[in-house]
C-alpha cells in the first residue's frame, strides 16, 4: 500500500451513504483498491449495504461493471469461425436447461462458450450437475476451452481465476453480510462475467416467481432491463426472457436426476416444458447471431443435438453411456387428498433438495451426486389420495424428515375452477429487448 | 467458536435491511457476537449501515445500549458519601469546559466522576488537554480513580478498558466505515458508557452549529431527546442542554492554550462565555443531585474552585504550578478591514488548531502540547483593519499555510444591522428534560 490513494474508502461510502451519485473515478478507484486489498472488506461491505438500500443510477453500473470487467482478464473468440452466443439463466428449482440447450445451439450452427457456476443454497448449479458424469471435469484451462469449443461447437466449464477478480471476491463477501439481494449489484456480477468471457451476443433467462431469487415478476423485469442495458452498451448483442419459476421446471431436481432427465430431451423425449423453454432459448440464442434457417426442435429430434453433447462430454474425460449416481436411499411421498393438483411451491421443492443433498449451505462444500426429487405429478395433473407425489432420494437418510418438512402444504389439491384455467404464471413473462 | 449461535450474522443484517425492528435476542446476541469474535467486522459494518440509512426505535437503541453496557464491567461509586454527577459534551472548537466544572461542582458538594476521551478531527479532547501539565497521568486503576474522588470530590481520567468494549470496537469500526453519523449509534455509544460508569445523575451539553458534530439543531436536539430517554430508562437522573457551536467558545483552541483559559476562569476571571456556560451546566448538575444552596458563581470567586482543582491535578501527578508547555513557533493574522466582527466559523477555526498540530487524524497519534490558535477579537468586537484577530501556534512551521488556508473567509467584518442584533445562535438553544 506504498501507492498513494486517489481517495479515501470513507468519503466514497459517506458519498453513497448521503445518497450522491458515485463518480467515474469513485468507482475505478474503490474496485481496483478492493482488488489489491486497499479497501478493506468492512468498508467494502459498508459501502454495499448503502448502494443496496440507496440505489445507484444507470451510468453508476455501467462504470461498476466495466470496473470489474477491468480487474482481470478479457477472453476473445477471435480464432473462432462461428459466432459466439452464451446464455445465461439466474438460477430456478429444476432448472437443467444449460444442458440440452448448449449442445442444441451448437448443433444448429453457433458456438456456445458457457462459462457456469456452481449452486448455492436452493438453486443448483450447472457444474454441480454435470460432475455427476463419471470423468467429467469442469476446469480448464483457456487453450482446452478453445480447442473444446473448436472442435464440438460447445462448451460448458468454470470460469477462470483470471475473469472478473473483483467479482468474485465482491460474491463472497456479499453472501456473508446480506447485500446479495441488489439489482445493480446481482447485474454488474453477471454481466461483468459475461462481458469479459467475450461472447458476441448474449441471451439472458431472468426467472421470476417463488422458486426464483427475484420472486417478484416487476423486480425480474427490472433487474432484464438493467442488464440488457449493461450488454448493449459493451458491444454484446442482448435480450432477455422474463421465464416462470413459481412452479419446478420438468420432473426433477438434483444433480444425477437432472442429467437424465437432459439426456431424454437430447434423445427427442422428456417433459414438456423443459422441451419447450429450449427451443425457445435455442430460437433466441441462433437469432442474436442471425442463424434463422435452422429448426432447432428438428435437431433434437434427428439426433445432432445429441451427437454434440456425447462428444462435448467425452472431450472433458467424462463418459456419456456411464451409468450416472444413484442415491442409497429413497423415500415416497404421496398425495393427502384426490382432485386436480392446482399448486406446486418451487421453493419448497428445492429446499427439499438441498435438505436431500443436492445443494450446500456455504461455498465449497461438497454436493451429493444422486441426491434429490423426482415429481410424478405436476399442476394439472389429477391425482388420487395416496399416489405417490414425490420420490426424494438421498444418500443421508437423516435428511428425510427435513425434507418432508420442507414439503409440507407444497401442493394444492382440489377441484379445477370454473374456467379451467390454473392460477400460474406464463412460460414467458415478458421478452426484453432494450 | 465451538458455541452453537443462536442467529446467523446475515439473517439480522437482512431484517435491518428490510426495515423491520430488531428483537431483543437478536441485540443481544450480535453485540456479544461481535465483543467476542463470532461476527466479523465486514459483517457489522454492514449492519451498521443499514441502521444507518433505516433507522432504529426506541426499543431497539435502550436495548443496543443495555449490551454494549452488558459486553464490560459495570462501575459503583456507593462507596462515597456524596451523589455522584457527570457531564458529558458532545464535543465543540475550544470547548474546555469539563476542566473548570468538574472541580467547581466538587467544590459545591456534589461528586464528579468524569471519565473523558481523546480527541479526532476538528474538536480537541479532554485528556489531550489536561496531558499538557507536566506530570499529569490520565490512566488510572479503578482502586486510583475512587481515591481521588474520595479525596478531592472529582476525578477526569480515561475510561478503562473494561467500560463498554463492544462500543470500543464498535467506534473504531464505525470511523473506517462512514457510519458515524447516525443518531442511533452516537446515542448507544454515549450513553453506554456513561451509565457503565455508575452515576447517579448526568448532564448533556450537545452542541450544534457549524463547529459541532451535530451542526443542525433539529438533529441536535433529537439526538439530546434519545439521549435523555436512554439515561432515564436506566435510572440515571439525566438532562440535556443544546448549546451554541456556531463560533469557538472563549478565545483559545488548543491543549495547553486552553488549560490557561481554564485556570483563569477557576481563578475568577476568563472569558464571558466560558464563565457562563460553566456556571450554567453547574447548576443543572447541582440541581439534578438537590444541591441548590450552593452558589456556584462565588464558588469560583472565592478560590474553593480552584482549591479542588490544584488537588485533583496534584492527585493525578500533575504540577498545577508548572509553566505549560508553548509552540516553538507563532505567527499573527490579521484583520483585512476594519468594521465590527459579524461571525466567525467554528469549524475553520476548529480545522486551523487541527492543522496547527492540537489534533490527531487518526487514533493513537501524538499531539502537540503547545499548538492552537488564540483569538483575540469575536463576534460583537470592532476591529481595525491590520489589527491582530488569531495568533497561530505550532511547533511544525510548515503547518501556518495550511492553517491560514482553513482561516480564508472565517470571519466577516462589516456593519452592525440597524437592530444592533448579531445573526448567531443563543447560547442556550434548547433545555430536554425528557
Amino acid at each position: 500500500m506504498s501507492q498513494v490513494e486517489a481517495f479515501s474508502a470513507a468519503e466514497v461510502i459517506a458519498a453513497k451513504r448521503d445518497r450522491h451519485s458515485l463518480t467515474d473515478p469513485q468507482i475505478d478507484w474503490v474496485i481496483d483498491a478492493y482488488t489489491r486489498g486497499a479497501v478493506a472488506d468492512e468498508q467494502m461491505s459498508a459501502l454495499l449495504m448503502a448502494i443496496l438500500l440507496n440505489g445507484m443510477e444507470s451510468r453508476e453500473i455501467s462504470r461498476w461493471t466495466d470496473a470489474m470487467i477491468n480487474s482481470g482478464e478479457r477472453m476473445s473468440w477471435s480464432a473462432l469461425s462461428r459466432p459466439t452466443v452464451d446464455k445465461h439463466s439466474t438460477g430456478g428449482v429444476g432448472d437443467k436447461i444449460t444442458l440440452p440447450l448448449a449442445p442444441l445451439v451448437a448443433a444448429c450452427g453457433a458456438a456456445v462458450p458457457q462459462l457456469s457456476g456452481r449452486g448455492l443454497g436452493h438453486t443448483g448449479g450447472t457444474l454441480d450437475k454435470l460432475e455427476s458424469i463419471p470423468g467429467w471435469r469442469a476446469s480448464l484451462s483457456n487453450e482446452e476451452m478453445l480447442k473444446v469449443l473448436q472442435d464440438c461447437g460447445a462448451v460448458i466449464c468454470a470460469a477462470g481465476a483470471g475473469l472478473a477478480p473483483a467479482d468474485k471476491k465482491l460474491y463472497a463477501l456479499r453472501d456473508v453480510t446480506a447485500t446479495v439481494e441488489a439489482i445493480p449489484l446481482i447485474a454488474s456480477s453477471i454481466m461483468s462475467k459475461k462481458i469479459a468471457e467475450g461472447t458476441s451476443a448474449l441471451v439472458l433467462d431472468v426467472k421470476t416467481g417463488a422458486g426464483a431469487f427475484m420472486s417478484d415478476p416487476e423486480k425480474a423485469k427490472e433487474l432484464a432491463h438493467v442488464m440488457v442495458g449493461l450488454g448493449k452498451r459493451a458491444g454484446v448483442k442482448t435480450i432477455a426472457l422474463v421465464t416462470a419459476m413459481d412452479i419446478p421446471l420438468g420432473l426433477t431436481a438434483g444433480n444425477a436426476l437432472e442429467v437424465r432427465e437432459s439426456v431424454e430431451v437430447l434423445a427427442g423425449g422428456g417433459p414438456s416444458d423443459i422441451v419447450e423453454l429450449t427451443v425457445l432459448l435455442a430460437r433466441e440464442m441462433l437469432e442474436t447471431v442471425g442463424i434463422t434457417n435452422v429448426d432447432p426442435a428438428e435437431m433434437l429430434k434427428n439426433g445432432k443435438a445429441m451427437d454434440v453433447w456425447r462428444q462435448m462430454i467425452s472431450a472433458q474425460g467424462g463418459d456419456p453411456d456411464a451409468k450416472l449416481p444413484t442415491a442409497k436411499e429413497n423415500l415416497t411421498v404421496t398425495a393427502q387428498s384426490s382432485g386436480t393438483i392446482l399448486s406446486m411451491d418451487a421453493m419448497k421443492v428445492g429446499l427439499a433438495a438441498w435438505r436431500l443433498g443436492a445443494g450446500r449451505s456455504r461455498q465449497g462444500e461438497a454436493v451429493q451426486a444422486g441426491a434429490g426429487i423426482e415429481i410424478h405429478s405436476k399442476p394439472g395433473d389429477v391425482v388420487a389420495a395416496g399416489a405417490p407425489l414425490y420420490t426424494l432420494h438421498t444418500d443421508t437418510p437423516a435428511a428425510f424428515a427435513r425434507a418432508q418438512e420442507s414439503l409440507t402444504n407444497s401442493v394444492t389439491i382440489g377441484d379445477l375452477p370454473k374456467d379451467g384455467k390454473i392460477d400460474r404464471l406464463p412460460l414467458v413473462v415478458e421478452r426484453i429487448t432494450d
